[in-house]
């Protein structure tokens, strides 16, 4: 059985984005445990919360969705099984060849316990490839001084590849400078204005792609989806996912629009796409009617939703009501099990290719 | 009498772009003088030329455009002019109030016709705001060497707030590292990865626009035409025109779909605009049937069509078939007098802000 609370997204207009930090921020919503209709006014009860991407599925829920889709399943858990296996492979022959071994650096500030099981989950990642992890964690009342001293010396440090500042930062932070402080030959998370620019820009490569719109295009070239003169829709025009997943998909020669929370009907745009990219943080917004026959749909969405059912309380749904999606769509990603894997595998291939770089070593 | 050649424009599919350089690149298209029909397929025969952009369009054009359309016409000879006096007065209150007077540096390398053109009209409109201008003209066969040396002068030059390189430069030269060259400060073309970046980033603040995409958005501001909300088209995905011009749309809050060569049937995403910006290179591709009646058509193009009956012997016609869609769309800019007198305009303020964001003048 397939708890769907598709029906509780019944606004055919985006709701303006809650500040995204971080690999992905996401909303509590409260739903009915089953299709009752929409929700009342002062309902949905909505708080941000951040939740590890990689969540293994429900296997319940998996063979349910296997039964009744006949999309093909974008399974991201499985390639970024691989794609860890390739970067170990890959660190290894680096080892031997030249002695040296990629090095991930982590800032943390202050004490958000989400902020710390991604950290942890970082590293465990690192150590799974033979990455070396260096961690930093400094108390909520550091000064930007110190922060800014501990990038300063990771950008010097000949041993680290890779810097990442973990997001959010305290609010007496500045994170504009924190993050500018990073060199940007270790700017592994590609978030610097430098790469971004050089993203949009025909005839520049970034040093860095962003990791998790990284990871979408690498689900598509990896279940041989062809992006050149295609239709693209990214819904979200996040600075971290939405916008560089449509400069990505436009350097792969694909049509893009980009729709966001002020974007009049958002259907419209969906139903004549043929690869639709949706990173905007709505439980289920997305609709089977929004989605043309035969569409790719890679749903970033990672939203935890309440289900008094569920041994831990809530589950994880993507924006995109899966169960009506998948009846339509030729490629889907669930969710969990879909893009959110992929990230930290985009982080642990962005950090042995900035090792690579850094050594030329090919 | 309007000569027109839409017709010769038969393909819906848009030919790939060449490289564009500077300000405007062109395209001479060998057209013949009236509607004729598609030429053969031997034709067009195409070189690539620069023009300058802010010609004149003929009183006689103009006039009788004036009486076929039904379009208002976006003037933007006028606007610009509206622009200069602003600049002028903004220059000398300065001058007044601190001693400081705005400074741009006009770099050109090798014996161009078109590219000294530029640079004549670059330093005459500096010189009619009251904006110094600092020229450097080196032989073709110059060393990127002396050409960086120039950048690291004019760098640390205080009296200096603009740089400018004229492209295209010599074929030796590693266009990138002499554009990386210039100071961010100082970059009043906007082109540098790091002002796009900045751009493209929601929360984030570019430095300078690019001139030309600028001068678009300052058309629609001018002429009250709302952006936020609406559908926008962008035609060309260039780094000195689409492709801004897209980022600037989409931070005003419109949806943005960029088409381009690769894009099938770029008249079905056409017709759905609200707001087209064509900046394609291609005489007359974007025909009536193109544009969704009340649509706002701002025409990049600047195409130099061979015209027997013209004295020059040819005639500039934009991107659009300005005789269909004026009939059409709400409001267009005409060519010439549209965009193109918009991109000084644009250059000047962009030379005046960082002089005052230099000075911290208000």
């Amino acid at each position: 059985m397939i708890f769907t609370d598709c029906s509780s997204s019944t606004t055919a207009r985006l709701l303006p984005l809650s500040r995204q930090h971080g690999v992905v921020t996401l909303r509590r919503l409260l739903v009915c445990p089953l299709n009752v209709g929409p929700p009342s006014r002062s309902f949905p009860r909505i708080r941000t919360l951040t939740f590890h991407s990689s969540t293994s599925p429900s296997p319940v829920l998996a063979a349910s969705m296997d039964t009744e889709a006949s999309a093909k399943v974008i399974d991201g858990k499985s390639v970024a099984k691989q794609i860890r296996d390739e970067i170990t492979a890959e660190v290894s022959r680096m080892k031997d060849a030249i002695g040296v071994i990629p090095g991930l650096a982590v800032i943390l500030v202050g004490d958000r316990k989400d902020s710390a099981t991604y950290v942890r989950n970082k590293k465990k990642a690192c150590e799974s490839v033979g990455i070396n992890s260096f961690e930093v964690q400094l108390p909520e009342d550091s000064m930007e001084q110190e922060v800014l001293k501990f990038i300063s010396d990771f950008n010097d440090d000949p041993s680290v590849h890779g810097i990442l500042v973990q997001l959010p930062l305290p609010s007496h932070f500045n994170e504009q400078n924190i993050l500018n402080a990073v060199s940007i030959q270790k700017d592994v998370d590609g978030f610097h204005p430098l790469n971004i620019g050089r993203l949009a820009m025909r005839g520049r490569e970034p040093l860095f792609v962003p990791c998790t719109p990284k990871g979408c295009i690498e689900l598509l070239h990896r279940y041989g989806i062809s992006i050149k003169g295609k239709r693209a829709v990214v819904i979200g025009r996040s600075n971290i996912v939405g916008m560089p997943a449509a400069l990505l998909l436009q350097r792969e020669d694909a049509t893009i629009s980009i729709i966001h929370s002020r974007t009049k009907n958002p259907e419209e745009f969906t139903r004549q796409a043929d690869i639709i990219i949706s990173a905007v943080g709505q439980p289920n917004m997305v609709r089977g009617s929004w989605i043309k026959p035969g569409a790719v749909v890679i749903d970033v969405g990672i939203n935890p939703v309440e289900d008094p059912e569920s041994r831990r309380g809530y589950r994880l749904v993507g924006d995109v009501c899966y169960e009506e999606a998948s009846k339509i769509a030729s490629a889907i990603t669930p969710v969990p099990g879909g893009v959110g894997p992929m990230t930290i595998a985009m982080l642990l291939s962005n950090t042995l290719v900035s090792a690579k770089r850094m050594h030329n070593f090919q």
